[in-house]
């Protein structure tokens, strides 16, 4: 084993501590990574809240970093020391079931090994995520960072970015393709600009008209207050896909009618149950999906896209040491649009 | 105005009484239709019942018929007497709309004009459905029965048809296409004799294996039964598409688990509420929709396809006067697939 250092849980969400953190010692087809940034998820704050029913005493989130390639097992083909590397929220799968097969490892049959929270698929060891400075993976799940991306900034591709990038491709966006973005937090100032460069015709869609600035800076042309019924009868019928990112209860199924044909509503950041009226989609043939995070194939292509797009996080940069400042101002939706921590002060 | 004859609503789902029924003369634009057979539809049961909140009084049901025409306004263009033509559940739209534009009438802004039950667009009468000897309409809301097609067995494309086809259009369901159908009634079996002929390779969905059999002669390769936990857990991650044709209360979303990757869980029977679970959509990208009848172009396109492939619906064809009996049967499940009438035992 080797040890390094990270953020780990108290028990109180919010409340992270340093600590000394175990790492396993590289198996053959194995990376060692020392994380350089680390991406704040809404996802840490729920697994810190307890939200996934693990214990939360002890965990260590964080699960969209960017490193360097510090160690390489003697059967790692892709990588060697010094090459900067991406990592998301999935760092191993069973890659024998049809979801692995096509690079769905996300959606793995047998249930993918999560980056913190997980069970390691050798060892039975619980994974501890990314605000830490060191991470042991599989080189399958870790991705060459493109040059010419800012390490910091593209963090966040790699959960927020491709949990919106997924549901686009599916839907073949492109240029033509009119898209809205209903919440504009650290996924959904992404969809806006992924959307964006995909050619797409971009709307965010908001309870008050507070970020139509800020959604205009982003590339969407405009944006919809959905508490202001002109608005949304204006709006009417108008939409290929809607990306859902608000977390927090709402009312999913108001915003069908915003779909135009063969329209689908993506709902991606709450991950709840709520009565589905089947006359809500009958016309207009509308769909209702989800989605969560991404695959080796997407990500992969995600990263490539990005790096010619040139898209990245709008971030806020912080010492690693900052990070219970991070996760009260994230749980007071005081961030436009992603924390990322700096984890250099951690040497 | 021009009288025929019908059956019309008593009060009494099962009991219409023969009458004589009031039409319209017809406009530079309508043709007049003996009708020579009309379909039975489940809908049809619905609307006798007053589960359409309209009068049931006085209704003449059916809105799938084949029929001969028998005069034709100054304007008509596509049909002279003695033209066999085919006509659905749509008889006028807005023709403005953005759905009107793309021919997809049945999603019209304004409200298709209904074959039946619905409000004239010009004189505002409510119009009066197939149960009867003949019929006035636009001629754009017509289609011209293509030859070789049976006009009895064709009746059912009408409405149990093309409410199949279009969601597997929309799909795009093709050879090497997984589709499963749920519920083998009127609408199924034509979902499984039109899916076969699109080149999918197609499973019945059934509470029972009473079914089998009959499945396999449609062209089905199996049956699964679903109270079958065994045969469901084989069945999972299976299918591109469901067509979901259940009519009475199911657990609709148990049905997702046998979705693969950007499956559809298509619901078309059963236009009610249902609670629905986001995260039975997350894994796999899966989405439910819906979809009801067709516009002009997806059922040109049908009837268009059915007589290349020789697809009909398997029929019960009776006189008109034995409609009670047909309705009395087909409210016990009693009808393999489609009850159709003969309509010329009312001259």
């Amino acid at each position: 084993m080797r040890t390094t250092t990270g953020w780990q849980g108290t028990g109180i969400a919010t409340t992270l501590q340093r600590g000394s953190i175990e790492r396993r010692d590289p198996r053959p087809d194995d990376i060692v990574v020392r994380i350089d940034y680390c991406g704040v998820c809404h996802s840490d704050l729920h697994a810190l809240n307890g939200m996934t029913g693990k214990p939360t005493e002890g965990l260590v989130p964080g699960h969209e970093f960017i490193g360097t390639v510090t160690a390489a097992g003697p059967d790692v083909t892709g990588f060697a020391v010094g090459d900067k590397v991406a990592v998301g929220t999935i760092v191993d799968s069973c890659s024998e079931c049809a979801m692995c097969q096509v690079g769905q490892e996300n959606f793995c049959y047998q249930g993918a090994t999560v980056t913190y929270g997980g069970t390691d698929r050798v060892d039975g060891t619980v994974t501890k995520g990314g605000y830490s400075r060191e991470y042991v993976l599989r080189e399958k799940f870790a991705y060459r960072l493109p040059d010419g991306l800012d390490p910091a900034a593209a963090a966040p591709l790699m959960c927020a970015g491709i949990t919106m990038w997924e549901p686009m491709r599916a839907k073949g966006i492109g240029p033509g393709s009119r898209v809205a973005v209903a919440g504009l937090g650290g996924l959904g100032h992404l969809g806006v600009k992924l959307a964006v460069a995909l050619g797409a015709e971009v709307t965010v869609l908001s309870r008050t008209p507070d970020k139509s600035e800020d959604a205009r800076k982003l590339g969407a042309t405009g944006l919809i207050v959905t508490t202001d019924a002109d608005q949304m009868k204006q709006a009417f019928g108008r939409f290929d896909l809607i990306l859902d990112t608000i977390s927090g209860p709402h009312d999913v199924p108001a915003l069908l009618g915003l779909l135009t044909l063969d329209g689908t509503l993506s709902v991606l950041g709450y991950p709840w149950e709520f009565p589905l009226n089947v006359m809500n989609l009958i016309f207009g043939r509308k769909s209702i999906s989800s989605s969560g995070t991404g695959g080796t194939r997407h990500t992969a292509e995600l990263l490539t896209f990005c790096a010619e797009h040139n898209v990245t996080a709008d971030i806020e940069l912080l010492p690693s040491a900052s990070v219970n400042e991070a996760l009260t101002r994230l749980d007071q939706g005081d961030v436009r649009y992603r924390f990322v921590l700096d984890m250099s002060d951690l040497d």
